[in-house]
């Protein structure tokens, strides 16, 4: 309420039932919801760029990352995971393999936290108060832009723009919206060119162009310009390094070196027990090796070329690429350890039916024992067939 | 000196001597600690809630860590390790496992810059003035609630209470002591259920009421008691994946897969080199898995839980849950490893037993090497004796 | 030109040809620089000091890193890395390591953004304007002195001097200059201890007493001693603990069991397919065990003692003295796995040389196919090899 009467929205006269509508009980017991449904028909230009930006991206497929995955039989494509087949109108139950794997309370209190982004404005703005300069303010950006996964405002604030701006010149030091929001546009994915294919040649160099043409409000282009290619370098061999290890992972499943093995582990909750390392991995219910992927996909790979882009030479290199070498090394060794398990094993199963039993110097019960215990180990027979099949040989001999 | 000319004390007529005592040897000799006892008398309130609270339970425990230990004979309550049988005379001796594997520097600059708290003011005030503003900082208070173990000011700056206080709105955002310090009060574990516990319900319920009442200040009861019984639910899951991580370590422990095993290494300060996995668990001296164990414990389980109760959407789940999880898995593929090596070893000595040395294709001496050779192997005989008998064996065949 | 017209420059007639020369056509084409060397003439005293420091060490020698390195054959001293024979001309293209092993682009954006403070002014000044409180801004100094490697930003932000600055008392509280650019000086080595050899004891006791002085402006020299000392001893206690994983790895290094080993890893630029362990060893292309030291050596080792330099228990401890006996843990208990591994493979190819071959149950196709799989599985023969020897082996049974 004091909020709302300091707010610009008291000033133009929108009061509680515009936006909360008239029906008092229904708001009481929480079933309406101010989304951004409701501030659009005001708020018409932002609402039309958050929805083509990344932030916006679930108010059209549900959820951002159901996009691209395939059905489980791998054939069709994904449309039938948000769509009616033949139809526009989406499936709600559409979600991501991530979301599934979580608790509903995980589901609110991590991942929606900040995911809720694509519907609510509130994400960023305050509820009641329309105060801009909370909203722009980093450390707004930052509650979600943070972490492992990817730690834009870390590496912002360790960056010459984010140094300038806490010594204190915040007017003069670029933040977050001053590049990714230029003019106040809530197209957010302006100017960014790494979630475009490869392919998509003239729509990168014009958000390339876009992005340069924001650095040079401060910047030659030519530095710009020079800066950002090195961050593309940076990602790509990044990239090579990720292909690298997926690769080695690859071939331990196929050559069934994982343990658990998919097979074993509880059902992926889009894929079953498929091995999936794909856009759709889970950090849940892997091997060691996959673990260790994980983290090269999902942190280090990220902190590399983020913090190029984001000019921070620690985040880049520290946090980045060091880790991400560091961890394909891991997987290598690890690789070649369980492979060298594997062969030692299949020799002595070879062994084992290559052997002939001693004779003379061990008695026959000793003999017989030993195949049983050979038996019990290959997981022929159980432990209790074990224990009445030693019975038996020790009493045959009247022992 | 000029610190406590602008403090209250000085206003008040509170002088060098009244703190200090009039004894000016003994200070200049360092032997007069001007600890919480000297500030009683004059903050008795104070250190009343002090003493009620975690920060003061060393000043009648001596140490908070040795609560809950058992004898090394393991039938024995703690009562001893802190008490003179049959009286509550404090034994001085007593003190935590983590604090005795340490080095005295390390003891100094690590663990009592901390946990000094619990028996000296000025770990949070400043020694001569008396600056309430500072005190109240959530700097001071993350100076020691902050990093792997307890990253609570982290949690509280990526949280919207933080961001706000970021933003410059230090009044109207909560810091630490907004929700911890309620009304001024020194009793810092007000309105915390998690260390109570499970059974003792009403207390509990009491507790949370407490807190409740506090978000109650700026949010709607429903919205306060929907986030924390959530970061309840985290907790309880999050202990879940904790209880599986154990019962895998302590089954390798059983089955003697762990290496080095406890009784190898050098012996923890309490229990000597009996296997602890406990609230006395060390980080020196383990195994890879409980070493991995360990991490779960001290650093991811706390992030989950803790980032759920202060809002932090980031800590929750990205430095919480997933390496929770992920480590998980780590610790099921390591030990799925160590088995099956295990069970590769158990093959081969059966095999030894079994194995009829070849004959024919193979003179007797390379038979009798060979046998020599696995003795060797199996540690029965030392490399030197290994030595002596090949030498033996050749010799005897003129060679 | 904005930004100059406020500097001292501009009040004092310095104008652009004074720094950039005359050459207006190479300016444009990026070939003139304005380095120290331009700057060096005007500012005298700053330059020398700057030489005399760490931070410019790598104009007299081109790269500090290649300090101290011996040639591939392991004889020669450094000099020739940096210098023609018999000459104190540098020879440009030595480079150190680690900078060798990145890519251009890495280099740029990674390394050479902080290292160029050796030739470089406006690493920390900035390019035209003239304000020295943004060069002493904490900020400036901790977006190099960050991270993982050296987190000294992070460790006085969590020290008391650190919660006073944050606090908002910047005059009173030590910052970054406070104590290492004391009186405006350039030489940020002045008062290190760390970096002088154990046996120059006047020089060390020399740059002791130099820091005691600077922390006696606020403290007593006792108290200032003491925790210094302390430190001294936290670095050299976890030096042992380093020292101890070395050799750990060294051992497996001569016992052939790090995967992949060093012959079969891709050469170090420097010392080619040879075991490097110390000041140039790489994070690249390593075993799981060097990964884990790799980690000990860079990341936990310094944290440990330069938190309690800095005075942050919590880096002291939980960012420096915890992951590094947990990882020395975890190195030892690899190391023992590695070796359970190897011998089980050692009795492996024993029992293969023993064992008779099974007659009577088996067939003679059996036991034919058995010995055949074993010399595959010993890596005798190729796969190829194998299936075309098993055909051989049916066909000539008329199979």
């Amino acid at each position: 309420m004091d909020y709302w009467k300091k707010s610009v929205h008291f000033e133009k006269n929108i009061f509680c039932a515009d936006c909360h509508g008239k029906d008092i009980e229904a708001n009481h017991e929480k079933r309406i919801r101010v989304d951004a449904s409701r501030c659009g028909p005001c708020h018409k230009k932002a609402l039309e760029e958050h929805r083509l930006s990344k932030h916006g991206i679930g108010m059209t497929t549900v959820r951002a990352c159901t996009r691209g995955i395939e059905s489980s039989a791998g054939k069709e494509k994904s449309c039938t995971f948000c769509h009616k087949p033949g139809s526009a109108e989406p499936v709600v139950h559409a979600e991501c393999a991530m979301f599934l794997a979580q608790s509903p309370e995980m589901q609110r209190q991590g991942c929606n936290s900040c995911h809720i982004v694509e519907v609510r404005c509130d994400t960023c703005h305050t509820k009641h108060g329309t105060d801009l300069s909370l909203a722009k303010n980093p450390a707004t950006c930052g509650s979600c832009h943070m972490g492992p996964d990817h730690p834009q405002v870390e590496m912002w604030e360790s960056s010459p723009h984010g140094v300038i701006y806490r010594h204190g010149e915040k007017e003069r030091a670029p933040s977050c919206v001053t590049c990714h929001m230029s003019k106040g546009s809530h197209n957010v994915s302006r100017g960014i060119v790494i979630s475009l294919p490869e392919g998509a040649v003239s729509m990168r160099k014009q958000e390339r162009e876009f992005m340069v043409n924001i650095c040079a409000g401060c910047h030659t282009e030519v530095l710009a310009k020079r800066n950002l290619d090195d961050a593309d370098r940076i990602e790509k061999a990044s990239r090579q390094l990720l292909e690298e290890a997926q690769q080695i992972v690859e071939g331990l499943q196929k050559e069934g070196l994982l343990y658990p093995s998919p097979s074993e582990r509880p059902p992926h909750p889009l894929f079953g027990t498929s091995f999936v390392i794909g856009p759709h991995m889970l950090y849940e219910n892997l091997s060691f090796v996959e673990s260790l992927f994980f983290k090269m996909k999902q942190f280090y790979y990220g902190s590399s070329y983020k913090g190029a882009f984001h000019q921070s030479p620690d985040y880049t290199h520290w946090y980045g690429n060091a880790p991400l070498k560091l961890t394909l090394s891991e997987i290598k060794s690890e690789a070649a350890l369980l492979r060298q398990v594997n062969t030692i094993r299949q020799r002595v199963d070879n062994l084992s039916s290559l052997c002939r039993p001693a004779e003379g110097e061990v008695d026959e019960i000793k003999k017989k024992l030993g195949e049983l215990r050979e038996r019990r180990l290959q997981g022929e027979i159980t432990e209790k067939d074990f224990e009445t099949g030693k019975m038996k040989i020790l009493k045959e001999k009247g022992l």
